[in-house]
């Protein structure tokens, strides 16, 4: 993995990590249950992607530095807590950041470990909203990934669409990761900025 | 596999997928939230079975018509929710079938697998109810298979059970697997038709 | 592994699976509810860690006697309720032993599959606080291990990484198992009866 890529993936785990730890501290967790929320937000995806693909053991707990920069991020969020909030937005930027790149490198890990194209792509989402439902079921409430006005997981789906298409089509992986990233980002960026989203099903409000 | 236990299987992973895309329904989430419950209830038994006995990567994910099967159960649910709602009772026999069929087929993979009979049920009832709970974990709700009045998993291990008995007797594969398919089925249809339940610790009514 | 060994590891199974099943019975589950939260509470850490470092089936699927332990502990809770709940104090002292046990074999089993010392003091952790996670998750509460007051994971984290250290130092593993399970039992002991405790983030009165 290029330097580029390595410096993009603890990005990733750091900003992962920050909104982890922001959830914790406003369930007034102590300094462990913080780290433990921003750990396990950043590489809970990852984690099941490697033991869904048999990559044991999982390169998050095999690398130190993985959770050295989660950790880093927990105790950052814990004793810099009114910064970070204040800083929403770039957060959400970051975080888009890293949802994209973690689509996209998470389908083509399973690309190379000789998954179909399908599987391939549900393991790029995977990879990329696993953290964040890690982060909500462990304080107990239902997954923002899952919630309307997010279009947070069909991002996901279309970066790592784009890297498996091309792969089906024998295309060169690099340009489609970039174009994969782009388009994942952007239409979070999208979601974020003008509030794209997905319709709901027709009639539940009477029904709810 | 023969054809008639493949369609069977295509069968119960449509009809668990039903039973999730009406819970994401009902909560209100957006179309991908609702495909995510459905295929989630749909593959995490059998995902997580697969994982413990070592059967990588899962077949859920190795053969794209589970997932497709549960998405498109996933669609059906989101553009025809009302009609589904009415016919519920329906939706709960072929919940109870896809559990037997679930239930005796995990247990015989985990056999194959060379796992011992006691540990062979115990998958085969987490094949059964596993993706019965990530769908209500999800939402954030304690798993209805876990509460009182459903004799839910018990009827999953009576199933399995017979089939690990009959391997661990030498008895043949195939009429063990029907009877335990049956006795589950219909320990479920006794639970929904006639209310047949466990009992509940007594004591507990002043305690909580 | 010794006969002593052998001992605390079904008493840790045993007091670990009496936790779960006591929090059933007050959720009202029936009696295989409280079964299966008990089991869920004594292996699921175990299982993890197992998944995690390819130990394929987990060693408490292969193992009988592992279950069949918690299940004891899950039908005398289920018929004992009352008098388990009058003596809170002795299960949260066995409960406390079962941690630091499970915090060091964990992470000595992980250091025998070749893991480093540092993803092996997590592999620790996993194994001693991942029961608990599994049965508040179950019922749908926030993981008390993360909650403050508890100083519950910060123990397993001292015992697990006193043998994660001795191993990198090349000490002996026994002595170095005793001392960290000592500590562990120590901590979780002052917490307990003394009331030691993590700070939590300032400022989050007013803020939440």
């Amino acid at each position: 993995m290029s330097f580029a890529l390595q410096l993009f993936d603890l990005v990733g785990i750091f900003v992962f990590a920050l909104s982890g730890g922001v959830l914790a501290v406003r369930q007034r967790l102590d300094l462990f249950g913080v780290l433990v929320l921003a750990c396990a937000t950043a590489v809970t995806g990852g984690i099941v992607r490697d033991v869904l693909i048999g990559a044991i053991p999982p390169a998050s707990l095999a690398d130190w530095r993985y959770l050295a920069t989660a950790m880093f991020a927990g105790v950052v969020t814990f004793f810099r807590h009114g910064s970070i909030e204040r800083m929403r937005n770039p957060v959400l930027m970051f975080d888009a950041a890293g949802l994209a790149l973690y689509a996209v490198l998470g389908t083509g890990k399973a690309l190379a470990f000789g998954l179909s194209p399908f599987a391939a792509t549900l393991l790029g989402i995977i990879t990329g909203i696993g953290g964040g439902i890690a982060r909500d079921l462990l304080v107990a409430r239902t997954p923002v990934v899952l919630q309307q006005t997010e279009l947070y997981a069909v991002a996901a789906l279309a970066g790592g669409g784009i890297v498996a298409i091309a792969h089906a089509l024998g295309w060169p992986q690099a340009p489609a990761m970039a174009v994969g990233a782009l388009l994942c980002f952007g239409l979070r960026f999208g979601a974020i900025r003008r509030g794209w989203r997905l319709p709901v099903a027709r009639g539940t409000d009477s029904d709810s």
